[in-house]
């Protein structure tokens, strides 16, 4: 992809936020004085993760990711051209942010019926994303791949997850049955020196592998390896996604909230959340970014969601994401958002120039309603819904901004991702607490751990099974 | 499906409650003097659907469906099966609910991967359902079906869904490009005597049609034409999926929300509604439930998201629906359910036996992470995973409860969705709203006919441009 500094500019991700203003949504919008008021917690927001950026110790390695990679995306591209010749299929195992990161690339940059296409029309190989334990998802993959072309990318930080290392434990013994050597078709992305898949590489000779960096976490790791080497795989150009992060980065160096997209939609999102509003509803007007909500769902939730402050104070914070499409949800949802309770904010993704226009034929010219559509494009259509939706909500006294994409490539998904990275790192410093740490996900994996016999875990059993299928609670 | 009395038993929909009540909560469950207090409630819910069903001009004729299709199914099955023979794909152009309830059907009850396997292996044509208008999405669709070979299933009660008929412009240009005749290619489901597909139908000397039945939304159409059709055509027994639903139809019959299910899941959604819950969380957890939750997303919220009650009063109520997936979103949305925000109520989805096992084989025994894994099932561990999340939401104080499918099939899939649709209507009732309208999509459908210069909208076009786009508010 070719960047020069007019096409940078042309691709300027931008934030429009009129429709959040007390100017145009009246007594339900921000005022200048409430947006003013809070520009002194913004500064202390961008400069706490200013000062703390690249410490791994904090887990904020994430912010250098564009930065420090060039060695490991030269040996990425390599590989993927070597996968790209070898194999029929590319399967990620993993699950969390090891699979909504390469699902949302895969989503955003390829043939929206990519696996449907014939060999010929493909970048790549054939693409999964394996992220859960469903025993006929497992299965019926297996209907449709051939292990021993098809290669696994098993991703996981500690090799402890569970989901991952089972389907692991399947997909290996397959290979061994099949006569082939388990180097040949898998791929580590894990710790460098610790944990299980270290210790299996090194029982089978070492596999090739890539290293999660320390300090990023699975939520943040979509422009480290785990994301990179599928993204390359299918001839997404990574280099210019880390351009676009690169970009955005330093649209974010200014600590003036309106100069500063992330530090803005941030602290829009801080004084809606104050104001009641509990969900944020993100609705990108695009099949390509259909994904990006998902991706942004675990981001939002399990960085903010929390129980405790920085300083050790109770709390329970967070703002539950809401995953929309348009049009398609606003035959759906909008009958709420317009008209249910005043508890949304709504991030709308708007698209500049989408890759195709569809045009849409004359036709029916007795039959008005059909008719009018005939000369338009798709595109005309879409987008005129897209502003319809920001009108028709706004209308009704419902916050809402729109982040606009001039196009969606990798230089803008690149963008859009750093974005929303440093708009959850500025908004757990506004709440004081550790954006970075999930520890409200423990409780589940020690009861799994008990139910299924693994030693030291026999305790909590009884107490799991007490709590359900009481009969008096049966209907 | 051979449905014996014994058999019916088995496969008989559950709810357990066990984690809403006091009893296994604490302090944030529901206490029995609180579930005791709303049974009037409930029981004059209940009175006001039974004394309404069926009536059309309620849009309440979808509690009949169950009933009254002998014919049509009869129809549907022959249609169906001439379809499979002629055509290589099968293409839903519909959205909304008539998109959300193909689409559910399909990934319930046929293989996950279907579109990927080879033709001897599928009952049926490749299957699509279009959504959207997203230009780039129609264009890639046409990138891989040949229209000539493709049957399309044109959804609208009105014929005036702009982004349905945008799609079938296209589409019926591009039949009669290629010298087929379109008749031959497509297939109607709309109004018994008016609207635009009618006419249309007309025109072209009468197009294969089904008729949408007065008194059924779309969002309760799944199990009228609208459902039946694609299903059919997929090989999925629709007799049983009705079947299904007369039996849940059974169930309902009692006015103790102790004995009827969907009363009593509806009076818990209350009680929590009015205990700050906004937000009502799905999560199925198996792969092939995942559509539910996007098809109960539109059922609920546009059912109950409601500005005026019966009366004329306004109000503002509404649950948000969010839908999840376990095992996946506990890597992904359980650290805010644990530690967030008490504005949740969770419906966990259970399956009892999967249709699959998926043995996990033994292995490094020496990394007892990944040992522990080996001689169970994949079906142990999702199982095992899902008791631990509602073990951990239970601790946490999450009000959570869990539908029991004994398995996933035909007549339990018809189960759940009379279930939800009861629920629904119930809540509904409750509320004293107008369940059945969505009087808020309007507001949005107009915006976008000014947008698009459709004519008697011109005056808006001026206001709704004004409505986004200031540059003082563009960062």
């Amino acid at each position: 992809m070719k960047l020069t500094d007019e096409r940078r500019k042309q691709l300027r991700i931008t934030v429009d936020y009129t429709n959040m203003t007390e100017k145009y949504l009246g007594g339900k919008g921000i005022s200048e004085k409430t947006l003013h008021s809070h520009s002194k917690l913004a500064k202390a927001a961008h400069a706490y993760v200013h000062a703390n950026r690249g410490k791994d110790e904090l887990s904020m390695g994430w912010t250098e990711l564009p930065y420090n990679q060039s060695e490991v995306v030269a040996d990425i591209l390599e590989t993927a051209k070597l996968i790209r010749r070898k194999f029929d299929a590319f399967v990620v195992l993993g699950i969390g942010g090891s699979a909504l990161g390469p699902a949302m690339s895969f989503n955003a940059l390829c043939h929206l019926h990519y696996n449907d296409l014939p060999k010929s029309k493909r970048k790549g190989p054939k693409f999964y994303v394996e992220d859960n334990v469903d025993p006929v998802r497992m299965k019926e993959l297996l209907d449709v791949i051939d292990v021993t072309r098809t290669c696994f990318n098993v991703i996981s930080k500690s090799g402890a997850t569970s989901e991952t290392m089972a389907q692991y434990l399947i997909i290996s013994d397959l290979l061994v049955k099949a006569g082939v050597n388990i180097r040949e078709n898998v791929i580590f992305t894990t710790d460098a020196r610790k944990g299980n898949l270290v210790k299996i590489s090194r029982s089978l000779g070492g596999v090739k592998s890539y290293v999660l960096p320390d300090g990023v976490g699975g939520r943040f790791s979509e422009l480290s390896p785990v994301g990179l080497l599928p993204a390359a795989v299918l001839g997404i150009d990574i280099k210019a996604l880390l351009k676009g992060a690169a970009f955005m980065d330093k649209l974010c160096k200014s600590s003036d909230l309106r100069k500063n997209p992330a530090l803005l939609t941030a602290t829009l999102q801080y004084i809606s959340m104050n104001n009641g509003k509990n969900i944020s509803v993100m609705m990108p007007y695009s099949d390509n970014l259909r994904c990006v909500a998902d991706w942004y769902a675990q981001l939002w939730a399990e960085s903010l969601g929390k129980n405790v402050t920085l300083d050790g104070r109770p709390c329970n914070v967070g703002q539950t994401p809401v995953k929309a499409l348009g049009t398609t949800d606003q035959h759906s949802q909008m009958q709420l958002y317009t008209e249910g309770p005043y508890d949304k904010v709504i991030t709308l993704l708007a698209v500049g120039s989408y890759k195709e226009k569809t045009p849409i034929p004359h036709a029916y010219r007795n039959i008005p309603d059909v008719a009018f559509l005939g000369g338009h494009t798709m595109e005309e259509l879409i987008q005129a819904e897209n502003k319809a939706t920001a009108y028709a909500l706004t209308k009704a006294g419902r916050p809402n901004y729109t982040i606009f994409l001039p196009e969606i490539n990798e230089f803008t998904l690149g963008q859009l991702l750093f974005l929303f990275e440093m708009q959850t790192a500025y908004t757990g410093a506004m709440l004081n607490i550790n954006t970075f740490n999930q520890p409200g996900v423990e409780a589940g994996k020690k009861a799994t751990f008990a139910l299924l016999g693994k030693e030291g875990y026999d305790l909590q059993r009884h107490d799991i099974e007490q709590c359900a299928g009481d009969p008096d609670y049966i209907v």
